[in-house]
């Protein structure tokens, strides 16, 4: 049978990524307190495919997801990347998990435990050697408006808002550490599961700590920049603001210098 | 050419609905203080397939549309309907047209104006000489938590919530006049553009009239029933619960008896 | 502390489903082949507000889940459902559970193995003493126009449709039955991984196998008219054409009698 | 009444983008042929927040859109991002304006016209005297598998594909002439209103056109490089594979030298 795809292309133009997406995944991964954490992900793996090939071999990418049994982890998407590579005769190579992550959460004031969620991406690629990752938290929280408090005889809209931090490390930052930074930096956490005690925490502890969503991306910004392991990260604070029908959102980008 | 569409179909079945959707459409729509309002749509139309015929001719629904100039409005559908059951040979036929509504609001105390949104659906049917509508309105407004504010010491968690409602009527209702009911059964309107003095009057005003879903649903359900041009209704409130990661909802359906 | 969801209601209107939905949570269930398949699962889950109590105890909902450590499958969702009533006080309740579903399959050709999913939702009652239950699938097939093939020298469109079954059944239905079902009802099925030898099999055996719409429902009718576990079904099938930017589509319900 | 926003910020942070999003409204833009359109609008917008300031002022945001009555184009945008400036005091600022574009086209034998869409996305900012703009389009093509109609003794799997192209310009260019570049990209284009003979020669067109992702990502490059006007671009196609349930995908992006 022919192979098109190896048929040589007389364009000259080299394609900076080819491949699949949208691929949706059973995965199982590292997780700190239980050690693997079965879950889904929406899996997308692509090449660089040089000038002279007219097109790549799409199979491959699945089955090097089935040679690693949908195991990933930030410690082997280097090896994963690689593996592409050889397989895809390619010189570079691109991956994105994105994933829920489940996290047990006690309430503030019951001690009663749930599930939390947060979506996780990891976005890999290995190149001459370099592999680069970067880690994706997305992660709803609460915002208590400090304008509306301070003007308001009583009460201040609040809402949730959602978190949306990537960052790029030296040695291991563990999903929880980063869960924790962007809960530190909102009005209140969300949980799934809270009694009446809890919620009066919540409220009254939220009201206490109004925050615009530039004051989250501050603090958030205050708290990264002290972490060493951190070496760039990109954050974005979109608050579906309970008063109006649209969004307010605060983003920043830096590299450690 | 051959009508494959046409051929008999031997398996004996009638089919309930054939037809396309997902048609991204410019329509044009009536609007109680403009006259006309230019929007766009999705569009699903069909017809029921008798159990002789093996297919549909989807073409001629696109070119319904076309004939109707993408007019469209509560009183045209029965018009259109009924075309559609000429053109495609059918004794029955069922429409939807979902669109998002514009509409001024004057801020509470700046009477600043703005646009708003809501999302409306209509859908309509004709069957043996028989015309229906439902007319479905989608539209936010805020909750504040009667819960939260009764055990806490100040502040009260609220939030964003999605009020669906669909009605029969007897005789033409606007859009508007359901939109005043929504806006009436929850603890504030949400606006495009608010002043500060603005704000600070939703914040109390809210604060004033805390909701449950439950008391959204209730209160809907209380002007709605007292309305006699309203012969049926389903609503729906959903809050984007600020304290959780979840909704809350609650729904009622009842017809007039 | 006051139980303002206890407090009194004065408005005299009972309502239809108050409760929670969008929780994501990590579900297990059963699995025909492995026994267990740890999924998530979006999940809703309501109850009956008498007209005399002002709300529901939203906790209790999540508490139920956590009681049941989130395992699900058609067979305890009676006790399940049962046990909301008791908990939340309550004389009928609602749940629905929505999760991917994964499931090995093999090429066709190759022989070769990788995981398919196809989306579940479980949606149960219970209401005085009697148990309701549906199960939905929704999977993605290949359909190939029969009109294209007919009246073109070669070639014919071809796309993916996804074909959403719910059916009420008496006895158990595995997953697998259902898929297989919808799987013949169409020109192709999909795979993940397919070798090239795989990939002429498909596109070959679905130009032999051209399929509108409405053939598809119609097969679907014809098999499951013949299953006489099923009690009731209702199925939609959508195809997005690959020479029209919308969708064809055609649906339909049956009980049987 | 106290402005919050306008309070010190001692955290020393500079935001590089703080604004609203979500923001939907009725716009009009211009049309090559019929000089204005309708249409519906996502609307983002944005300043830079120097550090010593400790929130923007958003209510002005929708004032400005108000201002300029909802008219955008690509010619007004320079005006909009230096007006939004001076409004929030800001020395950078940046919008986006996304929305469906609808054009009349003509079915290829029968000649029968109907609208097609578009997605359109302006992308401007405002910074220190200096204007940029991208012009953003996405539209759905068809893709024929070149393999498959290689390896198959009759038909090819075929199917919708997604190309996303987003230009840096010198000079005006029409969307009309970027939809005209897409579509000669691919295999062949969609239409919404196709006759029987308008359906055999788009069937037989895409068959004798066989375009891999990675062929139509080439054929767009070599259009684009040809085009002086154009000084950058980025370009994605994605492919909604007929025999797989995830997608293929190819993306470039290069600038002029």
């Amino acid at each position: 049978m022919k192979d098109v795809q190896k048929e040589q292309d007389t364009r000259n133009i080299q394609i900076d990524r080819v491949g699949v997406k949208g691929v949706s995944y059973p995965v199982v991964l590292m997780d700190r307190d239980n050690k693997t954490q079965s879950t889904i992900a929406d899996v997308s793996m692509s090449v660089m495919l040089p000038r002279e090939y007219r097109g790549t071999h799409m199979s491959r990418f699945i089955e090097t997801l089935e040679e690693y049994h949908g195991r990933v982890s930030p410690s082997n998407l280097g090896s994963f990347t690689k593996r592409l590579c050889e397989k895809l005769n390619a010189s570079e190579s691109s991956v994105s998990f994105a994933f829920p992550y489940y996290f047990r959460k006690k309430a503030p004031v019951s001690g009663i435990e749930s599930f939390s969620k947060c979506d996780v991406v990891l976005e890999a690629s290995y190149e001459a050697g370099n592999f680069d990752m970067i880690i994706g938290i997305g992660l709803n929280v609460q915002t208590l408006c400090p304008c509306s408090k301070e003007i308001s005889r009583y009460g201040a809209h609040n809402q949730r808002a959602l978190v949306s931090l990537k960052v790029r490390c030296e040695g291991l930052v563990w999903f929880e550490e980063l869960i924790a930074i962007i809960e530190a930096s909102a009005s209140a956490p969300l949980y799934t599961l809270l009694k009446r005690e809890d919620e009066k925490y919540i409220t009254e502890h939220s009201y206490e700590n109004p925050r615009f969503v530039e004051d989250v991306i501050r603090e958030l910004a205050v708290m990264l920049d002290s972490e060493p392991r951190i070496l760039w990260y990109k954050a974005n604070v979109t608050s579906s603001e309970s008063i109006h029908n649209h969004d307010a959102f605060a983003e920043i980008e830096r590299r450690r210098s």
